[in-house]
């Protein structure tokens, strides 16, 4: 591990490696080690060029940066057939070089890597982040193992055998997580991912990428922003997102930070079922059935630490949105010239609602792009256009 | 049409349609009629933004921007075994809203179809082109229809639904093109590329788009350029970057016009056999036999008189890459965290030679993202990682 020390910001306990607080599993609760807050005092938002490496002293990593561009994605105002019904954009993140969030995340996750030493990383995903732990592995040098479920979308699997990465298939994502121990144990190998259980949510170096895109929300937006919505699923996003606000409030850069919402598909919604308690203690422990749902990338049985700890300190909410909610704003982003996948979906479709209810300007996180996962898109209707029907060649 | 007169670069002969210059038809030649040069002057590179609405004054079109946030790409180095082969990096429009280049043209198009009141706007396409088309047009409100042949990859078909484009299929690119100009001519919908033959090379004022890569190399690299490969096919792009870079150099932005190569698959490269003819007349008259290869964005029978053109104006040249030589490049672009479609590895390929030969700072143009076509992308050898055979779990 590089020499930036981790704590546990539920109890305090240091961390000696990737398999979160030791301290709270043994309570049954994940929680993940951090590094402290940075000290942006100092720095401009102007001036600010995005991504992780825009602010590199933000980061718990000494060394060369590994990047490919990552940051630095736009901002897409929704249309509404009302304008009175509010302002939301989407903060699009398929832009990103492997087409997800998660290259700001893994780019910090590798440099860390190098600067630790390794010469193999590993990550436990089906989804975005195997993609791009197999990119900016590559970029470094290392070699890369990605350890997935049978589920992994055929683009995705395309995309993570052309960055060279070796994918590891285990029937089940508990088999892929102990595969994926057992390998950070007898090989050595540096873990990008989570395998621990319950899942502490991500490498915490990795993790500190997500605060350039609250940089990049302060810095494109100020202070107008009301409300944040993220896709979530262990919160690794959010989390990184409310730690990279809260670093700008104390350096005196934003005046508050905005209300942070976990968006979840209703199949799978730990964070929902979680704040519907009361108690801090029953939150933290509270579980779900998981079901898959169209949004392949979400879905857990248990809230992490990380992610109540954001929401409530940004007085933040989790909202659980039907499949065939998200599926319908999918279309109507795809109408207006947004291709996402499904899970970002999740979350235009809270934010919309927020939107409407509370009004404010509401950014939703788009988190990928919808070529991620193309199985199952259907043609628009013929009868959308009735003049093809008189053509003669 | 809007305002702007389009006149013919090659003879003068001004232009009432996308149809290309009928007096050069005649001839049997594609030429594209374009709008005057922009003037730059009093223009800053230092703040100029990216994209093609960063300077909105180099555009043809006045009204408001459609925009989804495409241009500002970045810059990746590739990484050589040996540091004395010289400078490469490669200008990666997969960061693009869909994904490839196309969307600084269907940006500007769109927005030109706006302008000249369309409700519908056409594109013949069985690439990136039909997808940026969709992008655009949905983010305009506009209804797209896109004609292809059956031989749309997967993904692109998908983005192309997604999107809410209507596709019409057709057994070959002739039969394509014929069907879109019946569509244009019996329903007055707007046309965002080509469908005469020999083609011209897209709609103009799409292609001033373009000139929006030619600005941010400037603002990135300045003087220090050598040499831009594009990979080429009609030389839409090709001639945009050569228009741009000779708006910069005539407002005294730029000192010199960067040369330019176009890359081409060895199995249609009639750039590559023009320049092999010393006499204008016969270069513009040349003709290839066309066959596909895996660069499937790539190829046509008959250069376009638009990159004639700016290859000669820039001294530049055409060169074809063998398909071996270019999939082998795409696999090592892959594994050094690049993951592109096979037409971005054409130029790259063809850019690590001319480096090695001639040296100075290279630049390839990436043209878009390896997730628009996935099909046959292969899992790297077992043995790359021989630990994986010791894991018991
Ligand atoms: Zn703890
Ligand atoms: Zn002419």
């Amino acid at each position: 591990m590089p020499s930036t020390p981790l704590l546990c910001p539920r109890c305090g306990t240091g961390a000696k490696d990737f398999s979160g607080c030791g301290a709270c599993r043994a309570e049954g609760i994940g929680a993940n080690p951090v590094p402290p807050l940075a000290d942006l005092s100092g720095l401009s938002l102007r001036s600010y060029r995005g991504g992780p490496w825009g602010w590199p002293s933000a980061l718990p990593v000494t060394g060369p940066p590994v990047t490919l561009g990552e940051g630095g994605t736009p901002n897409v105002r929704i249309h509404f057939r009302d304008p009175a019904d509010g302002e939301l954009w989407v903060k699009y993140e398929g832009a990103n070089p492997t087409g997800s969030h998660k290259d700001r995340a893994m780019a910090v996750g590798v440099a860390a890597a190098v600067a630790a030493g390794a010469d193999t990383v590993v990550a436990a995903s089906s989804g975005n982040a195997g993609a791009a732990a197999a990119a900016y592995a590559g970029r470094a040098g290392l070699r890369c193992v990605v350890f997935t479920t049978g589920g992994v979308p055929e683009p995705l699997r395309a995309q993570i055998d052309a960055l060279g990465a070796f994918r590891v298939v285990r029937e089940d994502s508990s088999a892929r997580n102990a595969a994926m121990g057992e390998a950070v144990e007898r090989f050595g190998w540096y873990p990008l991912t989570s395998f621990a259980s319950p899942s502490p949510g991500g490498n915490a170096y990795a993790n500190e990428g997500y605060k350039s895109v609250a940089y990049e929300i302060a810095r494109d937006f100020g202070d107008r922003v009301a409300t944040v919505v993220v896709p979530t699923s262990r919160a690794d996003l959010l989390s990184g997102i409310e730690r990279g606000f809260r670093e700008l409030r104390t350096a005196g850069l934003l005046a508050r930070v905005p209300r942070l919402v976990a968006a979840e598909p209703e199949a799978a919604a730990p964070f929902t079922a979680a704040l519907a308690r009361s108690a801090p203690a029953e939150q933290e422990r509270t579980s779900v059935v998981y079901r898959p749902s169209p949004a392949f990338s979400l879905g857990e049985e248990r809230p992490t630490w990380q992610g109540l700890d954001a929401l409530r300190r940004s007085d933040g909410s989790a909202v659980a949105v039907p499949t065939e909610v998200f599926m319908a704003e999918h279309r109507a982003l795809g109408a207006q010239g947004l291709f996402l996948e499904p899970s970002s979906a999740v979350g235009v479709a809270a934010a919309r609602r927020l939107v409407r209810e509370h009004g404010g300007l509401v950014i939703a996180v788009g988190t990928a792009t919808g070529l991620k996962a193309t199985a199952g898109i259907r043609r628009p209707s013929p009868t959308t256009v009735p003049e093809l029907s008189q053509l003669t060649l």
